[in-house]
């Protein structure tokens, strides 16, 4: 076990947190409640990232961008809206500092008063939608489908790196349709590319739902979203798409006359996933040695290691792999550290969660053959040279689905389905995870059960089958079970 | 003539804004200064970012993310950094908004009031040496090679889109060694990498220089810099690279030890390039038709358009051409607009600047060839279909490498060399663009100078000729040429 790393068992939280900054994903800054993303942290995001943009373009959005700044009055047009977001903003005043007349240093300039001050946004609805109004006159400026990657500040008292941190790097989707229908087939066709992202880039299986009103997205008719859940047994919102009906449109009067030349109001979706998913992926798949990083998001897919060192010039065996794996398409790094000793070096590859590492040593090249270790297993094996790029691009495929089934394995066998108080609350206590249980439908009930188990409704699965049961809080009737969790 | 567009002839500024607003690049938004960057802008840099991204991966860097936010007692620890920026600040003073009593809408809640200050980022130097203090104790954590792309602040009570806004996105390269050497040959490097850039993509040419005191980074050493020329007459600075020296390692306590085992300050640089560039590209190139972008950053480089109008099912040929096109690796776009006649259509290709236009009609295939547009000349030729790809791809080369020797002749006949006040004042005001002219050296001249005429020095040209002369102002002694123009 890594000396540095807190084991999961000892405590579950700081685990978490030694792992994101021991492995350089990123680190507490100077600025309370703001994080800084590590090099190596980054280079995971920008794989999520340019492959979540890709599936984007591929289903005919474009990217754009808004202002970072927010006018007042503009958060107040949607009344859910800034109830959601007023608490909880980063609100600029002045536009100019000066020097502080005692020589102490500079200060706000009391002159330089801004007339209405602007909120760092929180999320872009409002600002994109009074855009929106100049854009949209007719149908045929109809459906607009556009997405930002932007930074965004909500501001947090008690925050926690990735997963819970003022500011923090998102994508938002905002598009604008014709009807109903058209909108509500975006937010599910998002909430798709979403759960196929999670499942097949992550390894992370999610449950697709629906929230309930209490943990709609303010300012929405409809908040869909994916649910994940954690080795702890915690689940974790990954994504949401929301329905937002005609409210913004209303709010920033965009209207579009329609075919038969009627003027109506546009409908409006949004979707959003941020740096969140950072800590999604740690907590899912790493263990007490470090990261364990999926093949199709890690920045280094191979490590090759000399052995017992690199020399000054390579081993023509090692340039002859790495060149092949390369002309495949892996992301190979070579191991040029000619300091530290292969058992202090292995220990560091684990931690960061290369998937495959290669020892090169010249007894078992003698043998035409390599030994290769995978993160997921840690186990080892020795592996013929020839086609040692086709053994490894399929061992890649291997960790990718055996992490995925790993993590399917843990989900499924966490989900407990409960008709009694007594066995929810033992649920919750003892092994967690989800837990399937009649609700009988109000916002009452569910804030009762929040206050006394901490646990929330996480979704309302799709295509949820319809049975009748009893609450297992206050007994009356239900037509279905929902998924309870404790969540971060 | 498009008829939006004021031509250049008429009024210079206006064409410029209305192309950016009417070819669909940027607009203004409800939040003063501030720009919304609207898809096709985007796309447009996004082609831009992800090229020079590449070159910085290519020459070593990695991305990471720091803070928005800046403490306000970070920017006085550096004395010509605070000096330079503070009067620009857009300061965040208070972390909640709540209901007015009078139930007018939201207010600054006064009890949310931070106890220090934030400052929106107008630049990182300061953010960053703070945290490379806690990544840096040793050689061997050196060179630190960082680039962060981030949006930034920097109030502005004029503002014009691209060129001078209060929200711009860039990015920011901070970088730390451990010599005074290293340092300066990474700072040139990247001036290397920014000129490569300009003129082998934005197909600008550029001339590489260094500022003199007056006109260099708050807080750098020395500052290095690319001046571009526009087709009004005046330059554009597009691309800065400063050696910092120790000033930020010592401001913020950033010492190594070194390999004979002293404690010394880090030495730093940074570089960075800016939305800006998207004013240069537009002002170089385009004419009263609209854009003209250079092949290598357009986003459709090609469009195919049915003559006289698309048909449900797409002729096969348009689809066999642009297969080919697309295997070539080119980015083409078909048109499918059953609505509007070809003319109309012709021209608002012309507007976004796509570099080729193929007209492909019943009559021109069957003498086995298409009509094929070039936008930079506005002159078409009939082309054979057969091996139609290849002489596309090399139509693209021709474009690109034309649209650098139209701009870099404009360009060179824009550099007078004068030795006379009388003749620097008629060249400012006749023809402007580069005066090479003999300057005494000092910051009192330069600003008499600026203030008589509006022309600052944009640079010392690299590798200048040394050569006595007399200062056109004051007659003074002085060894060397500078280039002086009124500039963005």
């Amino acid at each position: 076990m890594s000396k540095e790393i807190t084991s999961r068992a000892d405590d579950y939280s700081q685990w978490y947190i030694d792992l994101v900054r021991k492995a350089g994903l990123a680190d507490y800054s100077a600025v309370k409640g703001c994080m800084v993303i590590k090099p190596y942290g980054f280079a995971i995001w920008e794989n999520m990232r340019d492959t979540l943009d890709r599936m984007f373009k591929d289903t005919g959005h474009v990217n754009a961008y808004f202002p970072l700044f927010i006018p007042k009055s503009f958060l107040s047009k949607e009344a859910a809206h800034v109830e959601g977001f007023a608490k909880e903003c980063a609100v600029v005043t002045h536009y100019r500092l000066k020097n502080a007349e005692d020589g102490s240093g500079v200060v706000v300039d009391p002159d330089a008063r801004l007339e209405e001050e602007l909120i760092v946004r929180p999320t872009s609805e409002t600002i994109i939608w009074n855009t929106y109004r100049d854009w949209i006159q007719s149908y045929r400026d109809l459906p607009l489908l556009i997405n930002q990657w932007a930074n965004v500040v909500r501001w947090e008292m008690r925050t926690r790196l990735f997963l819970r941190t003022a500011e923090f790097l998102w994508q938002e989707g905002h598009t604008a349709h014709a009807t109903r229908e058209e909108a509500i087939d975006e937010t599910r066709k998002m909430l798709d590319v979403y759960a196929t992202f999670a499942e097949e880039w992550m390894a992370i299986p999610v449950v697709k739902g629906v929230k309930t009103p209490n943990e709609r997205f303010a300012g929405a008719e409809d908040t869909y979203c994916i649910e994940a859940l954690m080795q702890d047994g915690k689940a974790l919102q990954a994504g949401t798409s929301h329905f937002l009906g005609q409210n913004f449109a209303k709010a920033f009067d965009v209207q579009f006359s329609s075919k038969d030349n009627t003027l109506e109001y546009v409908w409006a979706t949004s979707w959003g996933v941020s740096t969140r998913l950072m800590g999604a992926l740690v907590m899912v798949h790493s263990d007490d040695e470090g990261l364990m990083i999926p093949p199709k998001l890690a920045p280094h897919q191979v490590v090759i290691v000399p052995i017992p060192k690199p020399l000054a010039e390579l081993d023509p065996h090692i340039t002859a792999i790495a060149a092949e794996l390369r002309a495949r398409g892996v992301r190979v790094k070579i191991d040029t550290d000619d300091q530290s000793r292969p058992g202090f070096k292995f220990a560091e590859y684990e931690k960061l969660g290369i998937p495959v590492r290669i020892a090169v040593g010249a007894r078992d090249l003698a043998n035409g053959t390599v030994e290769v270790a995978r993160r997921d297993t840690r186990t080892k094996e020795n592996m013929p040279l020839e086609g040692i790029a086709d053994s490894i691009v399929s061992l890649l495929d291997n960790i990718q689905s055996s992490l995925f089934d790993r993590a399917k394995a843990y989900r499924d066998s966490h989900i407990t389905r409960v008709d009694t108080w007594e066995e929810f609350v033992a649920t919750l206590d003892g092994p967690g995870g989800f837990v399937s249980a009649h609700w009988d439908g109000t916002s009452e009930t569910e804030d009762l059960i929040k206050e006394e188990t901490k646990a929330t409704i996480r979704c309302i699965p799709l295509d949820n089958p319809q049975e009748a049961g009893t609450c297992i809080r206050t007994g009356k009737p239900s037509t279905q079970r929902v998924l309870f969790a404790r969540a971060y």
